[in-house]
């Protein structure tokens, strides 16, 4: 399935969509035509996904039967949020997870551009979290090296701790496309990434949640992240260097996950400090983070 | 005023108090018996603090005549969770923001002992959040170098961005005691602190929040952490490299804060990793962390 937050002309609150191909399905309003409960919210949705799903699974059986005219909107008349548009706690990341990324980046941070031997992870703040097809607004008095990171995220499905590798990928919801928009003036000039890695906007994620069942396998993805068309990183999820069960179970160790955590798994080489010269966003520019089987971001960069 | 979060023998739901000398005043208790309306949690009276603070009053008053008798707890029968029991999002928190402490973790950091020109921060997991009398479980499958920092907890109460420094104390609600419990081990192995700052109950913080006009110079209380009563840091919020106003300050620039955020605003010297030798908590101990005006925390440790 793909679960979206969105809203629609007629209806500005945000609320849980199944999107069918070109179509998006209402989940509170089907619930209501055909005396169905489910949560409101996709983050609700996630918490009691055991019970949610028999719902969702009715509301597509009749969509099919066309019984939901009066709950489905054209996918491009809807305006799409971030599928969580407000996660319960910061977003974890992990930094350099690709081997070239590590590589790329070694004369600029202090670790040599071997690739690390531990997961090293920071957090982007709540309020970073950016729509699909939301403006990232770029103040030159802020920052001026605002950079891309396209990213595969990855939604956790329910609370544990100490999870074992084998047990891992069952925590697993679902994925998404992320951009950790990173200011590398901030990142830099601050030590710890927390603060240039979490301006306002600065994570870009969806346009969907698509469940963990429909991916066959998310190590092995392409990614692609374009500005103004042109490609800009091209990598593959089977370059990661932590795998996803890796993160959950060093996440997990000591420190309870719970439904609705997002994981950014890191970036592949590309990005725009690193590169001879250095390229970072304008405004103007449009900036398109893809991710095979899961779908295309599309932001604008404007000024503030 | 001071804010609990409480629960009593009678009545297991966390809800927010007033403590005034000895007693609890249980504010959701109080406004049905006196007729007032306020929010059902500190977050919630932090969020609508212009309009809860008269109710507050009020209730002040009505138990000062004798009226609350029903609405009233004596403070040692309270079980007190922290101010905040879970926070919208990670805690944002500053390292090496004492000058002595920056000299005390030369060696063990890359910072060379020189205090940072520009505030390093870092989070902790909103699953950190422990009760101010709260158990710290140590599990040596995870960690076995948990380190204690005392520190000044900020606790914002109105949203802003790009907040100017001549204004920068009228976000503040109020202060409260944390503890940035930290596995060293941890720390150093995952580079950014993140990880080493999240395990499960590693931020005890209360026992409650002291609102900011009773607290007439933050930049002067002094602060203590002892172990099974042995002085471990003496330090004084006077000896901070960055200010308050400069936290939120740098903070705000690009990234919204928000009511209810909390910074952690840096230890002083004397934390367990950089004596020789080091010392770490064990199960058994107890550690105290005290600041002067505000409170202090008790939590034992224990083994997992």
């Amino acid at each position: 399935m793909k679960l979206v937050s969105f809203s629609s002309q007629g209806n500005t609150t945000i609320r849980p969509g199944l999107v069918v191909q070109e179509t998006i399905l209402d989940i509170p309003a089907a619930c209501t035509l055909l005396q169905l409960s489910s949560p409101d919210s996709v983050q609700g949705i996630i918490e009691h996904y055991t019970t949610a799903k028999e719902s969702l699974q009715s509301i597509i059986e009749a969509a099919e039967q066309g019984k939901l005219g009066d709950a489905s909107y054209a996918l491009r008349d809807a305006t799409l949020a971030a599928p969580i548009p407000r996660p319960r706690k910061n977003i974890m990341c992990l930094a350099v997870n690709y081997t070239e990324h590590a590589k790329e980046t070694a004369a600029l941070r202090d670790h040599g551009g071997e690739p690390p031997t531990q997961p090293v992870m920071f957090t982007k703040a709540p309020t970073t979290v950016n729509g699909p097809y939301g403006e990232i607004t770029i103040d030159p008095e802020v920052s001026s090296k605002i950079d891309w990171e396209v990213e595969l995220g990855v939604i956790l499905g329910k609370t544990g701790k100490n999870i074992r590798e084998d047990n891992a990928m069952s925590y697993v919801f679902g994925y998404t496309v992320l951009n950790d928009v990173t200011a590398r003036d901030l990142q830099s000039r601050h030590k710890q990434f927390f603060k240039g890695k979490s301006l306002d906007g600065s994570c870009p994620m969806g346009p969907w949640i698509v469940t963990a069942d429909e991916i066959s396998d998310p190590h092995n993805l392409a990614l692609r992240l374009r500005v103004n068309g042109e490609i800009k990183q091209d990598g593959n999820t089977k370059q990661m260097i932590f795998s996803i069960p890796d993160m959950i179970v060093t996440l997990s160790r000591g420190m309870t996950l719970e439904a609705g955590d997002i994981i950014a798994t890191g970036t592949p080489s590309g990005v725009g400090f690193s590169r001879v010269p250095p390229e970072f966003l304008q405004p103007g520019d449009t900036m398109e983070s893809e991710i095979e089987g899961i779908g295309t971001l599309r932001n604008p960069i404007v000024a503030s």
